[in-house]
């Protein structure tokens, strides 16, 4: 057995199932959406409503966001700028094995820092992050408030919130802009889907 | 929009694409194979050539191992027995979350305390998760050595391995066993398939 496994690990090598095997049997690429802005923008209401038109027509996809990573995986984390990087750099390596998986990995975090979501961007392969900026002002995501956050925030019994009193850093040249002032939620959906689409994701 | 969006919220948190909807698109359950052995038991070459048989019928799979993840998600993380826990805490934490996504997730590491062991075991759904030791005399480990690891832990070079100078816990009910002394590579595969069946996991 000894020399049978050392030469089937020369063979595997070769015969390993990689990502592209996965997409093939998929019927499509493999991706990362990476949405980002600020709490109550939309982020995760958007990756869920994409979730579900991909899924309708036979995708393979998996959303991230606070429900399955705060309280899973980073739930050692809290809200410094080292866990903030720490945080995201965690759920970019997550997203990274889910486009090798073959996935369309959307992952729905505020996401503030230039620098972090960069790293991420840097872990996926060339081609495949797609930064989604959910631009939405601050007094209609203040408005919104489904949680009841902001008004804490305001309050000052949440510290370094986003938007109120720590930074958020607008992405520069992000691949695709939803503008939830002025698009539906299924506009806003669709927009991506198109995205996907034009750039070969989406046969 | 903002009303529009409250709404949505309340609407989508019926109609999320959810881990049994994906097991419908994918044609199989998803379930998490954790190997788990001496170094240089077989691990990671029988969970690759799991994951060839079953690419080959069209079940989606990814493996978890040293490559992909101690180089990635935890290469931030050491050998020390916190460390070591908290290596396999995430590991568990990503396993489930990709059978949250609907598909046969193989983890291949040491993973050699029974307490750490549970703990992944958990965190994934009741009857998904397989315990499968790659029991393997540590003479045989020794001598296979691909990485000639033993070698240096034997020399002093490398403190802290497993049947070495650190323990190994033996799994006490695992789902499988599988004797890489007395199978060969098809067999043990084989045998992993075999269980699949008979627990539904693949149809």
């Amino acid at each position: 057995m000894s020399d049978n496994v050392k030469a089937t690990n020369i063979t595997w090598h070769e015969a390993t199932v990689g990502r592209e095997d996965r997409e093939k049997l998929h019927g499509h690429r493999a991706a990362c959406l990476w949405f980002t802005g600020l709490p109550s923008s939309g982020k995760s209401t958007i990756a869920l409503e994409v979730e579900n038109l991909l899924h309708a027509q036979g995708c393979h996809t998996i959303v991230l966001d606070g429900d399955n990573i705060r309280h899973g995986l980073n739930k050692n984390l809290g809200f410094s700028p080292e866990d903030r990087a720490e945080n995201i750099r965690r759920i970019g390596e997550v997203a990274n094995l889910f486009v090798e998986g073959g996935t369309i990995v959307m992952t729905a975090f505020i996401s503030p820092y230039r620098e972090d979501r960069d790293m991420a961007r840097a872990l996926v392969p060339e081609g495949r992050f797609f930064e989604i900026h959910v631009d939405c002002a601050l007094d209609i995501c203040e408005e919104r408030d489904p949680k009841g956050l902001y008004k804490k925030a305001r309050a000052g019994e949440i510290k370094d919130f986003t938007g109120i009193d720590a930074p958020y850093e607008a992405p520069k040249n992000p691949e695709i802009v939803i503008d939830t002032g002025a698009l539906s939620l299924e506009e806003s959906a669709q927009r991506v889907i198109d995205a996907l689409k034009e750039s070969g994701i989406l046969p």
